[in-house]
């Protein structure tokens, strides 16, 4: 057994057994019981116990009332020191009193979000130059994915091209039902599995999938896209064709799943992330979060402490429930938010010709087939185009009939399928249509559709072809913040600006788990091993991926560093070179996105290589972060999870972010914030950098000193900067950045700031 | 106008109306015209003709004995000297009789034959070492193919990594119905279309695609074989999928074509050979042959023959009327004819899954989908498992039902189609099944259906899925020969064995025309981009490639050199080690091909590279060859072109070539056969060889002497072959071979003989 590491242990049951032989014996009065997470204090632990889980054990026998079954879920050392455990309310408030104990919580249920080819050229990853070859592509960077297991087969973990699995690795690949250590290999060199909250949760339960195998596919989709080996001609159905490949393509992947078809909590999260740390990860990835819960009690926030302390990166998603402000989760000081954006690409096309190919349109079509459309009768008339009676559709059946535009587009598709006309043209300004078409289509909007209808009006036999599995690439603008992108503040901590920073997240392609079928022509299903997906979700393992990378390129960099990079070289102009906006109305108008969205802009991996300056921080300026915010020592304890090593001798919320929020409040008149921050040189030894910033009308910004000066690597400098509101912000977030510039003009070291 | 080039101008129409406005005004007699291709000799030419197109339009005219539209197609100066003109039979006697006549015959139909990715590897060419680098893939080579026309926008023709079109290139691409010429770039240089045969011959035609634009895919797939550029994720709805690429991927193409959907005729083709020869390509590939012509008629023979004296090499397909002796076509000497083998791949695999995955069995399939066929109801019964009654098959249509072996595998797919089951296996052995699935479906063999059909008896509820859109690579033994690919020997010259050489001709994937639907799937018709075909209409561009490549690496052989590598390096072992097999029955049997189906074996491009020694032969020799043949003087002008350049002092049916073909006739009980040959040193300037062969046993071979000795490079060296007959053959040809190998190992020359 490996120091520090959690296990679940047979010879734990022995001994609550054992335990309970003693003490069971009493008047069994039965209690419904409740997972609980319990945060002890490790240094409570009385002398005559050797070994923490021993203790826990004995802790929970000991304030077990009833002859029972095993109570002990898990016990963790590595994220948390404590244990999961299902107890009654009487134990519970039993245990409250038992020696070491610092905090308890019920379970809780995660969010799975729908929170990935081209997306790693968007990033302008190349091999060529850049942060690519200078990590190796991720060679020797262990990711590990928080998530609903992984498809082993996927052409995304074949281990062809990769180096061993580095010594240092203390992960293990379980068996469990339908998989075998076998299925491990240099790529995936971790699978384990975490279900005994779930388990305690429902006693009965029939764990379809009782092992890592990803039951679900996210897992399978977030894990390739953050560190998948590269895939030639991957495609979803034709759409999206190209190479599929992780960020990282080199890194190792270790799978821990936590999230289950039947269900997903806290305590299987916890101890997943637990297992990640201990086994020795680099990175950790979780695309999912908790909702409406504190720091102290949220497992995302507790183990990603632990993480840093240890130097692992958390990089986490916002969460798929904007556009409104304050939905975002995840919002945690010390790990990567991430929030999802588009790329330069129009997955879903197809193209309508007419007029004997002198005319064309191309539209948008999900149609999963090379279908033969050709020379085919175009009818367009108010008998049959509402498309909404099959009747009316009887005698189209050898034609492409043209629907209008009736607001009814998913109605219109259902009609014409069954009503087995030829092909379909529908009329819709829906940018974002994605579901399956089970007949040959193309939608086309209300901007392109009258050169069509006056073709076909003013021709004796009007025919057209179709063309289907068309991507587009280069499209402009983007990135743009998707809409249901969760957006800042942070509900558990406002006082960091939330999200860090925008990645690729809508329609992703990426590695899927052949679970279920994901179209259908005519009465045939159809498989796919990849699968376009839309979320932080995918947004989150390419920001994994990423860190990844500079975790190759600098072993020397804490994981504060590591995001400062990131987020000081993002860049918040899109590829059309005006500001990355986001939409506010269907129809395609769109706003300017503030860092409530987008954080510090579009992740630039080549760029944040080499940042100039970075903001450092670490577990000690966290924990001065918890003391200012008026946490009890036990939730502070719940997280550092020792009450000696820190302590709130310094407390103070303006911990050394490379961003700021000012909050005010919407009805606030005026105000006045100073933050103070300290930069480590990353660049040149010599090095001077001036101040500049840009602020909205009703905000001043100050920055003194002005000028930085450095002489060599690793030297720090200190500045304070003011933000002041001047002017109502009437419920409106005002933003703006400053900026470090070398006078040399290499470096470009960039800071959000928003005033709420 | 290029020196020397063909051109049908307007200028001749304008003659031969002002010719016939003086003779035409005789007295009108209707009479039948025929298209007749008629050879001249220049050297007669009156000397007020100032140029021979002129004389030739002015002898038509001479020989016009009613006033008529024009009658003059093409001229020729190139393939040949003469013209093709729709004569009349009396105006052909008359025309028999004027100076300056050669020979005359009627223009024929030639036919087209059915006569890709992993191909390339199956030949072992490779970036890393070989002919390839050595070639500098085909850079600076221009093939021009004789065939159905190309689809200029097909990705085989993307120029992206082309280097400029040679400066030396004279032709064209010439405008026509949909094809423009800047539909022509670096990759596809030229692009020329002949039909005045054809109209000539049908004189109401309606020509569909009056261009040089493919309207039958054959010319499309051939050229992409040849020198297509690479094709990344080029599949046949998912089967044979990797990168298509031509077997000199940076190689010119020039497209010639002479072949259309509504006729073929041999004064097209003529046309198209003379065209190529006068534009400058290097290469001529042509997938078409003449049945049952002389070769003073042959118009491949013809134009070849004058190729050969530009230094161009001619590569022809031998046809596809195997397996019986004697079917080959363009058996023609001075020209490479190329036999159809297998590669190591079966193109359409599918597996049927049983036993809750436990249970496999690989079969065929050509399924276009990733149809999703998982846990299906698997039905075998004496009820339905006939497959031959949709009735029967009415409450199957949620199951795969398995079809048992009638021996009506085409009728059984008909059925269970239409009856619309979830899915059918069925047990046939038809190991070539290439037909159209239209259902989700495998053939599994009489072998491996017992243990299926076990599971399914012994089964309360036998389940099983399905996958399609599989290829296998490495399968063994391959190459066969393919029992289509005709035999020799040559019915137009005996007294040379062919064929010449085997190349990849079955189940070829390479670009197509899309000008029809391939596949369907329930009532939706599937487009391809990729077509599967087989035939020696796919080994010839393969054999047309590596010339193409052998030429950019040693530009200074002649076409008797580049195919002596080749035939000489080919390799008569499989890849078992075994000698090259070829079906003898549908079930699998095989027997070991002889030369007669084969030719030398199968090319081997990176041994061809580096020979040793090679075989040389000119023009002269093959007029000497002619002047053997009992042929007139005028047949064999009709071939040389000139009475003067060439005459039958020398006359020996003995020609330099690299193999022997002795025709003692089947009833003969012994014979005895010398032959001469004449080697030159291309290897190392140092070398010793000795000759070896193997022989059956009623065949006695001798070579004088035993050993060559060379001192340098372009040494010659002069040995006899002497093959007796020992034993009838009793009709069975008797085959071995004639190696000479160098002391050093490095260099085996191995030369074929027949025994007839």
């Amino acid at each position: 057994m490996a120091h520090g590491a959690l296990h679940a242990r047979l010879s734990l049951l022995v001994l609550l057994i054992s335990a309970c032989a003693i003490l069971c014996s009493m008047t069994l009065v039965h209690a419904e019981r409740t997972v609980y997470i319990v945060h002890m204090d490790k240094s409570a632990m009385p002398p005559h116990h050797f070994d923490p889980r021993e203790w826990y054990a004995a802790t929970v026998a000991s304030v077990t009332d009833e002859r029972a079954t095993p109570q002990l879920l898990y016990t963790y050392d590595e994220a948390l020191h404590g244990f999961a455990a299902t107890l009654s309310a009487s134990e519970l408030r039993t245990l409250r009193g038992t020696p070491g104990f610092v905090s308890a919580y019920p379970d809780r249920r995660a969010t799975t979000l729908h929170d990935t080819t081209h997306s790693t050229e968007f990033l302008n990853l190349n091999s060529a130059s850049g942060l690519w070859p200078a990590a190796h592509f991720g060679e020797g960077v262990i990711i590990g994915m928080i998530d609903t297991g992984v498809w082993p087969e996927s052409a995304s973990f074949n281990d062809a091209d990769m180096p061993p699995v580095p010594s240092r690795w203390r992960g293990a690949c379980e068996p469990g039902v339908q998989f075998t250590p076998a299925m491990c290999n240099r790529k995936l060199i971790g699978a384990r599995f975490f279900n005994k909250g779930l388990v305690a949760a429902h006693p009965n339960i029939n764990i379809s999938m009782n092992s890592t195998r990803d039951g679900n596919g996210h897992g399978t989709h977030t894990s390739s896209t953050a560190g998948g080996s590269p895939v030639p001609c991957a495609s979803y159905f034709g759409y999206g064709r190209g190479t599929a490949r992780g960020v990282a393509p080199r890194a190792h992947v270790a799978m821990y799943k936590v999230i289950w078809n039947e269900g997903r909590y806290a305590s299987d999260v916890l101890a997943g992330m637990d297992a990640a740390i201990a086994d020795g990860v680099d990175i950790i990835s979780i695309s999912s979060g908790f909702d409406g819960v504190p720091l102290y009690e949220d497992p995302v926030a507790i183990a990603a402490f632990a993480a840093i302390e240890r130097g692992i990166l958390v990089s986490a998603s916002a969460g798929n429930e904007g556009p409104r402000l304050g939905t975002l989760h995840n919002g945690i000081p010390w790990l990567l938010t991430v929030a999802a954006g588009t790329v330069d690409r129009q997955m879903f096309a197809g193209t309508v010709y007419y007029d004997d190919m002198r005319g064309s349109i191309t539209g948008i079509s999900t149609y999963p087939e090379n279908a033969w459309v050709v020379d085919t009768r175009l009818i367009y008339n108010d008998n049959v185009s509402a498309c909404d009676s099959i009747a009316a559709l009887a005698n189209s059946t050898t034609a492409i009939v043209v629907c209008r535009d009736t607001g009814d587009l998913l109605e219109q598709l259902i009609i014409v399928a069954e009503a087995g006309v030829a092909g379909a043209i529908f009329i819709s300004d829906d940018h974002d249509f994605e579901d399956s078409m089970p007949l040959p289509a193309v939608i086309i909007s209300p901007e392109d559709a009258p050169r069509l209808l006056s073709y076909i009006n003013s021709s004796t036999v009007p025919t057209g072809s179709m063309k289907f599995q068309q991507t587009i690439l280069g499209t402009r603008p983007a990135p743009l913040v998707t809409d249901y992108s969760s957006r800042g503040p942070s509900q558990s901590y406002a006082g960091v600006l939330k999200p860090d920073i925008l990645a690729p997240g809508d329609k992703i392609l990426a590695s899927m788990a052949p679970i279920h079928p994901f179209a259908m022509v005519g009465q045939t299903q159809l498989a796919s091993d990849f699968a376009v997906e839309s979320g932080t979700s995918m947004a989150c393992p390419h920001a994994s991926g990423v860190a990844a990378l500079l975790r190759a390129a600098h072993p020397d960099w804490s994981p504060a560093m590591i995001k400062s990079a990131m987020m000081t070289t993002a860049t918040a102009i899109d590829n059309t070179g005006s500001p990355i906006t986001t939409p506010v109305f269907r129809n395609g108008t769109v706003a300017v996105a503030s860092p409530l969205a987008m954080g510090s802009g579009h992740v630039d991996p080549n760029a944040a290589m080499d940042p100039g300056l970075v903001y450092d921080a670490g577990p000690a300026d966290f924990v001065a972060l918890l003391c200012s915010a008026n946490y009890t020592n036990a939730q502070i304890m719940a997280i550092t999870r020792s009450s000696t090593a820190y302590n709130c001798s310094s407390a103070s919320s303006d911990v050394n972010y490379p961003s700021f929020v000012a909050i005010f409040g919407a009805n606030a008149t005026s105000g006045d914030m100073q933050f103070k921050r300290t930069v480590t040189n990353v660049g040149a030894a010599s090095a001077v950098y001036h101040a500049s910033w840009a602020s909205p009308s009703n905000v001043e910004v100050s920055v003194s000193p002005g000028t930085l000066q450095f002489s060599a690597v690793g030297q720090t400098a200190t500045f304070e900067v003011g933000i002041k509101l001047t002017a109502p912000t009437g419920g409106e977030p005002a933003f703006g950045a400053i900026v470090w510039t070398d006078v040399s003009g290499k470096y470009r070291v960039r800071t959000p700031y928003v005033v709420l």
